[in-house]
Order: C-alpha cells, then sequence, then structure tokens
C-alpha cells in the first residue's frame, strides 16, 4: 500500500499516519524529496483502516497494491486449482457439462432430461429444487420434494448433482441430497448462507452477481475459502448494462481475468447470460474458446411446459448438437469434454 | 396482458394460446383481422406462466400492461401510504432525518453521535451492529452488544433506532432491539430474509439493490408487504455506471418513480450513493427537492477513528448545516423537518 | 505523476524510466527505501508518453496526480467563471433558463413558444435548425430556414438564441444567427466540430455524452477552451445505465463534480434526462438544489403535432408553474432566476 | 406497429389515431372486443410520427414490431452479405485479418508492421493517419503524411490499407488513400461524417459506440448504407460498463445479434475491448468461436515506443502466435484465415 500526501503535507502529518500504520503491527518506510511525500506500507495492509488513513487532511490518496483477497489469490497456487467430486475435476485438462432444466417440475421432466444429457455428454445434472425469484408470486420450487427427484435421477444415472441453495436455514438439507451446492447470482453477497455452505465442506458454484465486479466475486468466495472449504467453482453468468437485446451481457472476459488474478476454476452459464435459446450455444462456444473450464446449460425436454425460463432452455436436440460445438472448440484449444465426434470440419453456414 | 402473434399464425396456435390462458384461469380476447393475430387476456395474468407462451411457436411477443406487484401498486391506494413508528411518520408532510455512524463502535461514540444528532432535528438514530462487508477481513460489527449500545442512546435520547440485519437467524434479536429495520443493498434481493424480516411485523427500510431496477426493488418489497406487514420505506441509494467519480450514482430520478408506481413512502442514503464526505450535502438537498419522504445520513463524531466508510461519515458541524440546508428546500417544496431555520437566504457562494 | 515499480526492478530499469522523463523535458525525483521503488515526476506531465512508460517491464503503475484538463481546471481560476452573452450571464447568482421546441417546426410555433417562455422567466430560446436523428428516416431538422424564423423570434422578443450544429460544414451558418451554440451529446467527442466551433469564439454549451465520464466532458471543453474561446457551459443531461424507466439516467452528482473540478459553470436539461413529461419538473428542481447555473428546457406549445421528441416537451402552462418550483428552489439555495413568485409556501401534495 | 389504447379509452381518441396513420399514407385496423383497444398499423411505419401518436391522450403504447432500419435489415437479403475489396471478402467462409499499429508513427514502423502482419497472415494493414483523441494534448496523428506512408507499405506488401477519418473535410484525402476507410467509435453518431464517407462509395468499416446500443450501430450503417454505399462492415470493440478491470466490456454476443438482425458482415476489434495486451488473444478467440469475419488487431513493432496505446499493442512473436490460434478456433467452426498450421492439437496450459 502506498499514501500519497498532498503537497502542503507537514511532518506532523507524516508522524500522524506512520502511527496509523504501526498501531496495526505495520511497518511504514517514508519517502521525503519527492514534490510530494510518499509512504509505503511494510506487512499485509488488509487489516489496516484504510477509512482512517484518507481521513488524515494531508493524504491525497491511499494505493492498494496487492489484492484484497488472499485465499483466492493467484500467488497462493501455481496454475488452476482443481476441485474434484466424484470422478469429475474442474479445473483440468477436461471440461465439465452441467446440464439440465432450471427447476425441478416432476420425476418424468427431471429423469427425461438426466437421460439425454448424460448420452450427449453431460457429467453432472442441474435442476433447482428451492427457486431465488424476483416476484413472491412466481414458481418458487418444489422444496424438498425436488431435491428427493435429483437423488433419484442420480441413482437411475450415475450423474452427480449440483442445485442451489437459498437459504441459510435450507443449507444441511439441500447439503444432504447435492453433490455440488450452488450460490446464486442474487446471493453473491449474502455473506451469512456463504459462510454456512462453507462451512459444509461441499463443492460450491458461486455464481458471479450482475452488479457485482470481479473483484467483489473473489471477495465473495474468499468467504467460503475461509471456512476452510478449498472447493470453489466460480461462475461467470452476465452482468447488467444498457445493452438489452439479450437479458444480460455475458462478461466473456471475465473468465480470462479471473484466470490471471486466481487460482479457482472458472465456468460459464451461457443461459442466463443470454436469455434466448438461440444464442446459448455461441455464448456457450465464446466461454470454451476464452478457456473456461466447463459450462452450466439450462435444457428443458419440453421447454413449453416449463414453470420457469423456458425460453432460455436449449431443447434436447439443440443440446447434443451444442455438446458437438464445444466439444470442436474445446480440441481447438487443447481439452475435451471427453466426447467423441466426427473430425470433419462443419461448412460454414453463411 | 397482450399477445402478439408472428404473421404466419395459424387457427391451432391461437388456440393453443387460449388453451393456455384458460387453464391459468384467465380469459382470452382475439382479435383476428389485423395483419397480426392479437390477442387480450382478461384477469389477473400474475400466475400465468408466461415462459410457457413464449413458447408456443407462433408468438412473436408477450406484452404486460399491468405491474407484476400488486401490494406496492400505487392504484391499491391514493396518495402516499404512511409508516408510524412511535411519534414519527414517513410519508406525511413532516420528512423524516434519521442519521448516525455506519456501525457501533462504542457506548461513547454512539451516545455522542445520538446526541448532536438530535439537537439538529433528526428523529431517528442509525448505527449497524451487524455489518454486510464484501470482504470477510474488514470489521464486522459488534454484533448483540452493539444493538444494547443502541438500546442505551434510545433510552438516552429518545430518538427511534434503526439498525441493519444481515442474516435470517439474527432477525429475531435485533427485531427485540430496533425500531424500525434495515435491509442493504447486498441483500435486497436475499427473499429469505425478506420473508423472516417481514413476518416480525416491524417496519422495515428497504435500500435499493446497486444492481436492481425500480421494479425489482418493488417485487422485492411484496415480499416483505406479502408477509402482511404494511410498514416498508423503500430506500435509494444509488446505483452501479460506468461514471466512477462518485462510489455509485444516485438514480435521483427514481425517487418520483416510485412515487409514481408506488403508495410506499421513499427515502434517499446520500452518503452511500455518493462515498464522498463533500458531496453528501448536494445529494441531500436533490432528495428532498424531488419529493423523498426522509434522509438516511451517515454522520460520526471522530471520522478519523471511524471502523468503516469513515470518508463519506459528515462532521458534526457539517451535519447540523446539513439540517438546515434541507430544512429550505424542504420548504421550497411545501414541507418540513419540523426545525427552525432563519428565513434570510444564503448567499451565492460563487 | 508518480510511478510506482515492482518488486524486483533493478537499478537499470530505474535509469530507462528516468530517461523517458528526462526526454520530455520533465525531471524526476528517485525513491529507493520502500519495498518498491517510487518514481516521482515533476514538471507539467501533460506531453509525457504515459503508454511508452507502461511499457518498461517493471513498472507496476502510473499514477496521475494531476488532472490532463488544464484549461478548465478549477486551479486555473478561483470560483465559477461567468459567460456573459448579451445581458445573460451564466455562472453568476442568478440562474439561467433556456426553453423552448426541441426543433424548429414553423414561425407560428416558435413565435408561440418564444412568447411564454419570455412571460414565464425564460432568457434564451432553444430550438433546433439542424437536428442529429438517430434514424436518418426521422425529421432531420428545417435547416437553414429554421435558423431564419429563430432570428425572427429573437427580433420579436428580444430572447437570445440558442441552438445546435450537427457538422463542421454548417458552422459559419449557424455561428451566423446563433447567440449560443450547442453542441450535442452525440457530437460530444466529435473533435473536428468542438474545434470549428471553438474558432468561432461564440458561446458554448457543450453536452456531456450519455456514454462519457465526467473527466471526458472536461477535456472535451478543452478542445473548445484550446481555440482561445472561454465562453464554454457544460451541460448534464443523463448516462446509459441498466436502468431503463427513464430515458436516460440523469446524474445529478455530476454538477457538484464539475464545479468541485473545474470552474466552467454547468446547466441541466432535465428535458432528455428523463424523458418523460411528468418527471421533468423534479428533474429541474434537483438540478437547481444541487447548484446548476442554469436549466435547458423542451416546451412546445403542441406537442401533439411535434416532430420530435414531443412526449418528452412539457406544455405551456406546465412550463409556467415549473418556473415557479425552480425559483423557489433557487432562492432556497440562496440564487434566482430573477422572477416574482408567491411567497405562500405550497402545501404538500401527498 | 401496434398500438395500445388505454381502457377508457373513447371512440373520439380511435378516430383521431386512425387520422394520424392515415395522414402518414398508411392505414389502420381497429380491434375492438379486447379489454382494451388495439389499432394495427399496416404499411412501412418508419416515417410515421410517433411521438405524435404518444400524445394522443388515450394511447397508452406503441409498440414497434418491424425493425426501424431497412437496407441493413436481414430481411433484405437472405444470408450474410460480402464486401469484396480487391482479393478480399468479408463476410464469406474465408476470415479476414486486418492488423497493424494504433498510428502511423514513421515510414520504418509502418513497414516493419506490414511485413511481419503479411507473414502471419493478414491481408489488409491498419493504421491511423488521424487519430481522435480524449485530449487535445495527446498526439494526433501524422495526418497526409501518414497517408502517404501508408501508401508505401501497400506497394511494397500488397496488403490493403485501412485507415481511420475523423473529421468530414478529410474524407476526400482519406478516400485517396485509403481502400477501406474506418470511422471510430466516438464518431459512430456523427451523421455528416456517415454519410460524407457513404457518399465516397469505398468501404466502410462501422465502429460501434462505446455508449451504443445494437440497434443504434445498425442506425448508423443505415446513414451509410442510404447513401447508395453497400460495402459498411460491422465492428464490435467494447462497451462501457460498471465493471472497469479490461478497458470497456467485450459485448461478445453483439455479433451473433447483429447477424441475426442484419445481413451485414461484423468484425471484432479484440484490442480496444480489452485495452490489455496480455487479454487480446482470448478476445479473439471468442469473437471468432461466435462467428465474426474477422478481426481488427492493433500490434507494433516496438510497443515502447508507440505514440498511443501501446500497452494493447501485441507484439510481434506475440501476433504470430495469435494467427495460429484463431486458426484453430476457425477450423473448430468450419473456416478458416488462410494460413497453415500444425494439426496437432495444443497441450493444455493449467
Amino acid at each position: 500500500m502506498i499514501i500519497v500526501l498532498q503537497e502542503q503535507a507537514t511532518e506532523r502529518d507524516v508522524d500522524a499516519i506512520v502511527g496509523i500504520v504501526r498501531e496495526a503491527g505495520l511497518d511504514a518506510n517514508v519517502s521525503f524529496g519527492l514534490s510530494r511525500t510518499v509512504i509505503g506500507v511494510i506487512g499485509d495492509p488488509r487489516y489496516l483502516n484504510v477509512a482512517r488513513l484518507k481521513e488524515v487532511p494531508s493524504v491525497d490518496r491511499v494505493i492498494s497494491i496487492t489484492h484484497p483477497y488472499k485465499l483466492a489469490d493467484r500467488k497462493e497456487r501455481p496454475g488452476t486449482s482443481t476441485v474434484t467430486v466424484g470422478d469429475v475435476t474442474f479445473g483440468g485438462p477436461e471440461l465439465v457439462m452441467i446440464a439440465g432444466p432450471c427447476a425441478v417440475e416432476s420425476e418424468e421432466q427431471l429423469l427425461s432430461a438426466a437421460d439425454y444429457v448424460r448420452k450427449a455428454g453431460a457429467k453432472v445434472l442441474r435442476g433447482g429444487a428451492f427457486k431465488p425469484r424476483t416476484s413472491p408470486y412466481s414458481f418458487q420450487g418444489l422444496g424438498e420434494p425436488g431435491l428427493r427427484i435429483l437423488a433419484k435421477a442420480r441413482a437411475a444415472t450415475g450423474l452427480l448433482i449440483a442445485t442451489e441453495v437459498v437459504g441459510e436455514q435450507e443449507v444441511p438439507q439441500v447439503a444432504e441430497y447435492a453433490d455440488i451446492i450452488q450460490i446464486g447470482a442474487r446471493n453473491m453477497q449474502n455473506f451469512r448462507l456463504l459462510e454456512t455452505v462453507g462451512r459444509t465442506g461441499k463443492p460450491v458454484i458461486l455464481k458471479r452477481g450482475f452488479g457485482n465486479t470481479v473483484e467483489e466475486t473473489l471477495l465473495s468466495a474468499e468467504y467460503v475459502l475461509s471456512q476452510d472449504n478449498k472447493n470453489v467453482i466460480l461462475c461467470e453468468r452476465g452482468i447488467r448494462t444498457f445493452e438489452n437485446y439479450t437479458r444480460n451481457t455475458l462478461d466473456i472476459m471475465s473468465v480470462p481475468t479471473f484466470k490471471c488474478h486466481s487460482h479457482l476454476p472458472v465456468i460459464v452459464d451461457p443461459s442466463h447470460s443470454t436469455g434466448r435459446r438461440e444464442l446459448v450455444v455461441y455464448a456457450a462456444r465464446a466461454a470454451v474458446a476464452v478457456g473456461a473450464d466447463g459450462l452450466l446449460v439450462e435444457t428443458h425436454p419440453n421447454p413449453e411446459t416449463a414453470q420457469s425460463d423456458g425460453y432460455q432452455a436449449v431443447l434436447p436436440d439443440q443440446f447434443a448438437d451444442l455438446m458437438i460445438q464445444v466439444e470442436r472448440i474445446a480440441r481447438a484449444v487443447g481439452r475435451t469434454f471427453g466426447i467423441t465426434v466426427d473430425e470433419a470440419a462443419p461448412g460454414h453456414a453463411g
């Protein structure tokens, strides 16, 4: 951390600042001689009260050199850390496809989805039993019966189960059934939920809030990691901007940005970030092209009967085609979803 | 709700749509004759599955005519509804000043703040015992001891107490001490927390999320209202945009917009929406000028020792001056904070 | 300017940087001793090639301490500079109302508008003869005949004339007729137009682009000012955000922000920043409350016949009422539009 | 276009609206029977005065069904239209790489860049002779001498030349030298410049403004197309959002969105959309993965001496590697840049 003083700063101002720094157990190195005095803070400045420093009248600005997160920081581990669940590993050479309906609606619906996503190459089944809905009048999910249906689908197909938790009190219940717990975008800064989920030790998919920065996402990851739970998978799903053709604006560059700053694996949700079925495959291709470690795709056997977000769910046939398209991109960047595709290049559609 | 079909829609398509509408217990009125068939939905469409309608291949678009919220809707009540707590009323002719430090830090600090804000004309004391912090390494509040200090300040000054709740499990505790419970911006879509707080029956200040729209804010209010808790006060506190001179961009026009659509009282937080002490008074003046029903201002007796957000806390002297300035604006729009000010107009500073 | 080096920087790196700084005719002051070496640049760094500095491998970051603009900088002149046109002064204690239709449509329309805005207290008549339209199929303005109508209205009412210029080639023509030339939001970074208008010496209203920052706006002002034209009036008119209830999001805090950084007078356009007639008066009140030096309001004698943006034009009666409301706010902040209003406070509408 | 009336609309209101529609030479089809009357407009509504319709008191909303652009509309032509310049075609199966420095600085610099980009597979050389700079104090380009250097590079290498035009008056000069004229993001709504460039008949790269929507970009294209110039190439280069890790947020989904609505070819500028050299290759890969027809990449033989934006220019070696990476992605989507690459898949970096 570097503290730049105003031109008119006095020696007394400098002493006051050095005092604050030392109080926090850190050391300060004062550099006179410049037109402005500059004070360098030596040691881990995370616990230093920056607000208080800014109050000293002669402080012009306080510049952070180090990241405010620590456990998620790339410096902690070389390369991408891996999160392994059953026989699936996030962050390794093999990409992971997580797919399924937005919400669990019935046993028939989920088993049907589980069957065709598994055949197409998905390794994890998604489906919400608890749904965080903007309106209290919208379908809120089946609750625990939904969790039981997920467990049946796992038993029937061997797929792992990823499902969202919405409230602190449901965490034990969800943790009992789920292989991977998802924290949704609206709850990314629900810090109590982050801590509670973190304590279960279960792998966590942490979705970036649509109004949140890359740095805030890493700090939310830090809430989970600091519960001694190393199994955090970040998920980009689009941010809010003035452009509203797509439901959100997919911030595709957040993937290499996350990877530049953090060792955590990163997946992309091409469904919420576009909100339009016909665009999902493009977002999925872009995600694999920039280096995502997996995808989280909404698909529904009969979108016309879906209770939520059906219009962004890809159809069974489209899903199988999407798998082939992303596999081709994966191979172009030296990776694979572990499926077989025809090597012949597709023709240009024009 | 109006459903516009594509040009090539067939009679069978129309029948399918009418079927979906009737299944939801509503009626449909089909208008052929246009270049495109248009179907009007008769009845309350809130429970209608719009996603499913959009799936019918010949549907071009579904246009909502009514608001998705109901209890918060202006149509429900003429004028602004009032929320009364003790001898303070939000939404009436008299404006309410809520002021105090970001966080409760000590008895001395809070009593000092309570004393000067009361003298300057505040009616409610704010102060966080539980703080939702972006980083797990930042000061998280004193917890219950902080609540007890708030209660002491109330006993000492007669001010009402407003304080934030961060997690579901803390709701009973916070409700025991607080006169008004605040839900912070980061929790605006923490739906479980909204419901839990709603069930306490306590007045609620609901802060708009920095990534959320006016409509979403009203839908979150609906989560509280639907727990049979009519005491919701909306709070604008700035949104995220590309401009980063201020911490957030104060969306000042949300105040008349909220009032145009809803009967709920609206207050403004000029501190978080600017993030700079020297700008707070301007944001406060703008808020009163556009018709806000109150203000929520951070002030600290010694910002240089503050544990959080000290740089946006106004100083005691500044707070007294701010009260005078906003009172002048209040009178210009036919309202008052209930304080006495010198009638002589101030001079132009240039 | 302060250059912070990376931890592993060598003496050779430092020498390279000092060389670049000196090449630009500036001096450098090196501060070893910190965990990171910091180099302070002495002198005006505007002509220094920052990009080149960032290329030196050991440079971690380059921090600008001074503003990139100079002539617009508050440091250049104490207080607000004034722009005087005829008997009207922007930036003094008296606020200036500029009002009129979006586009000049006919002599009858403009004379009618001129008449009622003058009676209500406006000092300047606005009206576009050249309209920058998003679509080539929209009405583009009357062109020079529109300018002649503006001149007639000036002769008939004594009002000053403000009108927009869209292209470089029209500048001489517009300058011949207009008292004040307006540069629209879409042209704020049309640098050739800025220079061409600057060279006329005419007062310029420079509207902030809806995608531009406060700093960029001041740099565009700098393009005009550097043509030895000191008569620049900044105009806030809203920015683009995710919230789309209003046409744009009025960044009301930009007014005190501009004034904090620059001596230039600042006005607000409450019409484009809201895009809804019923909200214009609220935006106008907020603008005066935060210290704007004037307003730019669209009004039309018969909006239902307007060729452009009629839905945001206030009606004649509404305009007269708006003048009274903003005058009350002006007095509350020690200023005036120079009109007479009933001192009795208005009642609270509820 | 569909006009939805308010519930209380009378027959007289309906007559007024039908009158307005007929005045514009269009026909109206009234549909009573719904809870609200709906009026369908028959014919091309582009010249209809929507603002005036909205003024009719009983109009609730006006819904546009057709696009406001016509010549750029996908309906005009099946597939992607192609723009051919010399032996290069945009919009066909072969992708086009345009590369070169941000600004032409010297003959030596440009010839060096031209040489290595050609060898790596670029078909068009870019380089600015006129630079639109946010600050008047920044390097503004060499002007006409820069154009002559570009012409020399073309003669030496056979590459085509793309260069930006900043002002209307420079158009003839730029058109004389350039094979493709670029209109920069800041000038996307400089409508006079669009028309002037359109009239030259030269191929135009139209960059999306960082504050502009997809629809506005197509309307700006319409300004060029309506000058009977069919050679428009759209260019995505990032938009402004709250996330500022990258210089802009690459709106990668705009590429399939443009293609869904328009037949025009679309390229992507991965340099400005990221602003960081190390991210350029990722943005380029994403662009090809979503179906872009080409790339516009900044590269510089010696970025440390660059006069502008050097930090986002990729180095010669990086450029050659980028070509190989994007070629692999191109093949995965059935296309090619026309270069040879080793078929062996790259290893996963981890």
